[in-house]
């Protein structure tokens, strides 16, 4: 038998597996309650209202929903989308967008556009482990820029520091990428201010950003601040942001319909890309979209999924008032939206290693480290709020803080022969 | 504005716009009879049992249709396969499968696997424009082998002529990637001799094979030939073959549905590729296509297809035969399944220049340079017999005959200045 492993390319052998996926098969066993994925809740899904909007497509359109479609999208889902961008105060039409097979494709597309083997993208210390993944399977690399304390967005003073140091290494930065709402995993919001300093920052760096927005729509709490794209056309307009939306989070991840919306010639190239990884996305799901937002009810769905979102979120801040050991060294991010919490633990607790002992107890995690790409914190995990029910999160907050109760004492109590030296 | 193209990987500078997809655009006027498209006949897909089938997975599966899938792909579809492809005397089972977003990005994630920069895959010359701008959208280059006057396959003296001046000039090549069953875009089917010749050569030379197969199931006349998948596991079963396959031809198109057969390492790596693409395939649609399979009705359908294409194929060659000027330097491929026949005309004409003539006589095909790597042919051209009405066919017949006449008349009666050197 041939060994693979001699074939693969540079690009293969630097694809990591997702190391939640793996996880995620731990916690597969039926009695064991999963924070760990990033499902949406399905009662958030309007089954019955697709299950008629794709059997009036089947009978309106007939053929044409089952033909290959073109590849920039089906026109009726486009003209729907510049409805729904331009009534959020967007400036587009339907050449500034792309369908993407989700925002994944969109994700996979963009280092493929733009980096060549050794080319650096900031991104956030810690990011969305799929665009880590996308990156990596193109040989590209992440200059990690970390948050601020104030939880409003990068730590500006490092973003400088770190860009000046790389651009001295002679390191060749391509485009930065944020999820400035809601972030995976750490559910941080970007301010207003920040958002504007990053574009500052993008326009005298001479850099394009990447807005990935897949929770902008799902807040909770407080008020929206305009996208990256909204202010960048009201700054100077040089149509240098590049902004990501997928269905996934506000309707329903199994269609896998997602946008893109940039200046046309980015558009025009992502086409050309598009063509040669999937020559379209499915006609059937965006038609099935297109009609449904035809109805007019995706508005409500967003806010029925956010108040059920709300619901979960308080009631999971609770029980982590509640149950969890009270001590300094033991934070957690208060969303104000998106599906995920960020919890950081004592400096000298591995979130990797406890993993094991919390699928003892019957709770799983991510750890933290999965979303660094590298040099990674390992006191940290990422909890999923939207997905649990309220008994399973109330338990599984109860088993999570036992896992992290026993973990502190075991340490606190061990001979000093067993801590590492930096935690004496 | 910042210039897009300073910002671009040596990937994106090596994509090239589909040539089909441009010329498309020209023939999308009402009144343009268009051999061109490599669309199915919309008549041949199953609208009212797709749509059934789809009513009753919402209604049998509710939001789990609608929620994130596994990457591998849907275990109902997968055991769908498992029967399907065992019923054709494969030996597998779910863990050689994978569900992909149709054939295209199997196409894709190959060169990714693979390819390096300058790294290179043996192919057709001709072969399918979307596999030669997958691999350069990879920096892969191809190594063009011809087809053999026989029309059973590539001709093999070329092959190892070819691969040994290429090994010689230390080209790394990673692949084989063919088309064995009615190959775009030359209709040609390879003899069982062929195919057992081209295993032993990957055998003998430790290189994997693609075995691209969308048309395999549209054969209308003669007996099937196994399969490289098939026979390669009667012969060393070493697992050298890598199948693709798509519901693309053989029920719709827009379905976005194909599947890779091979053995599990190579399984495994892709999955990890596709990951970072798109995460998973549509749920719905691999449910839907599941649901549609339990019902027994897929052969029949792929039976009624075949007969319709058999129909077309041989109206089309009767008016070929009516029409076309009679000369030894124009002749065509008379396919026993597929989408495609191949059109090769006097050395003299270049059809890329004809096709506006064409378009001018209301009638469009694919120009045959569109299928080569490098240093393409220019005298032949790519007729799609699936899609048109009889109507269209003997109409869109007639006006490429009195191109093509016109054209060679020009030429003989022009004078020798108007002659291209090489012509005299």
């Amino acid at each position: 038998m041939q060994d693979l492993s001699v074939y693969l390319s540079a690009n293969a052998r630097t694809m990591k597996k997702s190391v939640i996926r793996e996880l995620l098969k731990l916690t597969n066993q039926p009695d064991i309650i999963s924070f760990a994925g990033g499902l949406p809740a399905p009662e958030t899904f309007p089954v019955e209202e697709l299950r008629e909007a794709t059997d009036r497509v089947f009978r309106q359109y007939g053929d044409k929903i089952l033909q290959y479609g073109t590849t920039e999208g089906d026109n009726d889902l486009k003209a729907q989308l510049v409805a729904y961008e331009t009534a959020q105060g967007l400036s587009l039409g339907p050449q500034n967008l792309l369908i993407t097979s989700a925002s994944q494709q969109a994700l996979d597309m963009l280092p493929k556009l733009f980096l060549d083997p050794g080319d650096y993208v900031i991104a956030g210390r810690p990011t969305y482990v799929g665009a880590i993944q996308a990156i990596q399977s193109y040989q590209g690399r992440v200059l990690g820029i970390p948050f601020s304390s104030a939880n409003d967005g990068f730590d500006m003073v490092e973003l400088e520091k770190r860009y000046a140091r790389a651009v001295g290494q002679k390191k060749r930065i391509k485009y930065i990428y944020v999820i400035p709402d809601f972030q995976n995993p750490s559910g941080i919001c970007w301010s207003l201010e920040k958002r504007r300093a990053l574009i500052e920052f993008a326009y005298r760096e001479n850099l394009f950003i990447v807005e990935d927005a897949p929770y902008r729509e799902i807040r909770f709490l407080g008020e929206p601040i305009d996208s990256l794209y909204k202010l960048e056309q009201q700054m100077q307009n040089r149509g240098i942001v590049i902004n990501l939306k997928t269905f996934s989070k506000i309707l329903a991840p199994g269609t896998r319909i997602g946008w893109v919306i940039a200046r046309e010639d980015v558009i025009q190239k992502m086409v050309v890309a598009k063509q040669a990884m999937d020559l379209c996305t499915s006609v059937l799901t965006q038609k099935m979209i297109a009609e449904f937002m035809a109805t007019g009810k995706l508005k409500s769905i967003i806010a029925r999924t956010c108040g059920i979102y709300r619901e979960k979120r308080n009631f999971m801040l609770e029980k982590f008032e509640t149950y969890m050991p009270k001590r300094f060294d033991l934070t957690w991010t208060k969303p104000e939206g998106g599906l995920f919490l960020w919890l950081s633990l004592p400096h000298y607790i591995d979130t990797d290693k406890m993993f094991y002992k919390a699928i003892e107890k019957k709770v799983a995690y991510v750890v933290g480290s999965a979303f660094y790409f590298d040099d990674p914190e390992t006191n940290s995990m990422r909890i999923n709020f939207s997905y649990s029910s309220f008994e399973q999160i109330e338990e599984g907050v109860k088993r999570l803080a036992d896992t992290i109760r026993e973990e502190i004492e075991a340490h606190e109590s061990g001979p000093r022969g067993q801590t590492a030296p930096e935690d004496i």
